[in-house]
């Protein structure tokens, strides 16, 4: 490790902001919101504790904005997983994929983005509740694109909501059950909203094109 | 109404209780549980306010029992509703009535429970948390009570997880669009959950058994 001398400055604030981003990300998941501190986090960042409030204002600033980063980060896993050209359900199983591939990639995020975000209350769960509205939009707008059938507005959005509803509970109830790889999760998630029980229970399950 | 002598005196504890929980409901529904009060919350319920503390505690400890009772009011309903010796598709669309007419015919009481303890953290969140695990277990039991199919228990409690929060977050989106009727709602979950996207694609649905 070569020391270099004044490398705090030198960097620009988009790299800086990211560092203090992840470092605040892992104090969080580790303590949870109320013993996290501002001591830590600019321990973790290396960078002073009047600098981390310069770039990113209170704990609680802090906090919101490490959400919203974590959310659009897993929006924007998704929204590129889904392959566009693909049939309706590689589209549907590219989407599962890449949501539980980002939840069991991030679970530290996971936990800080849903867990504390949904048990702090106030401001933090009006963001999970706004990240939620997006994640149902963005669904919607996938379902509408990929079926091509004549749904009414309602009817998507509503789909969608009961699709995030289902992937945000299966990727909590995951959290307590890591064994689980993430394809199986997800392919379960997938013979449920792509067959259905009517199919599951006559035996019928969803295969990706390559195992058909 | 005539007035009666003394009459807060000779309830039974358990109906006096209801009464106040009733009133509380009522109260934290239309103020929030922030905005509102002992003195509102006892003036409704016609009783005193150290008779109040007296029964059931802190507006804190009120606000966590109501939670609790509207929990387990609407899980009696879909244990309830669900006819047993039925088909299983027919005993997951009665289960999916039950809670979607619960959910419609109880939105102030759906409001407490969901709306205003996802929003407040803290111990409510765990209650919120806890309550979920019922619903989860229940409908684990009632998936594999009717399908009768080899399903280990995790894939049970996972399809279950998926499917309260399905049914959860469609619930949500709903209080948001009260004019759709709560039998359309719960249909286009069960055709969601039954028939999957892959029959819905086809323009294949679900129909009731009176419909056949």
């Amino acid at each position: 490790m070569m020391r270099t001398e004044g490398r705090a400055k030198r960097l620009p604030r988009a790299v800086r902001e990211r560092q203090i981003m992840d470092a605040a990300v892992d104090v969080f998941s580790r303590l949870g919101f109320h013993a996290a501190s501002m001591d830590e986090i600019s321990e973790v960042a290396g960078i002073s504790k009047p600098m981390l409030y310069a770039y990113l204002g209170s704990k609680e600033e802090l906090f919101a904005t490490c959400i919203r980063r974590e959310a659009t980060r897993m929006m924007e896993a998704i929204a590129t997983g889904v392959e566009p050209d693909q049939e309706p359900d590689v589209q549907l199983w590219s989407g599962l994929r890449a949501f539980f591939g980002f939840v069991g990639e991030n679970r530290t995020s996971w936990m800080v983005l849903h867990r504390q975000a949904s048990t702090q209350g106030g401001p933090f769960a009006v963001e999970l509740t706004d990240m939620r509205s997006r994640a149902v939009s963005l669904v919607a707008a996938l379902l509408t694109q990929s079926t091509k059938a004549p749904a009414t507005k309602l009817e998507a959005e509503s789909l969608a909501a009961a699709l995030v509803g289902a992937g945000e509970s299966l990727a909590e109830w995951w959290l307590d059950h890591p064994e689980e790889p993430a394809g199986v999760v997800a392919a379960r998630l997938m013979n449920l909203v792509w067959m259905g029980f009517g199919d599951l229970v006559d035996g019928n399950v969803w295969h990706p094109p390559s195992r058909r």
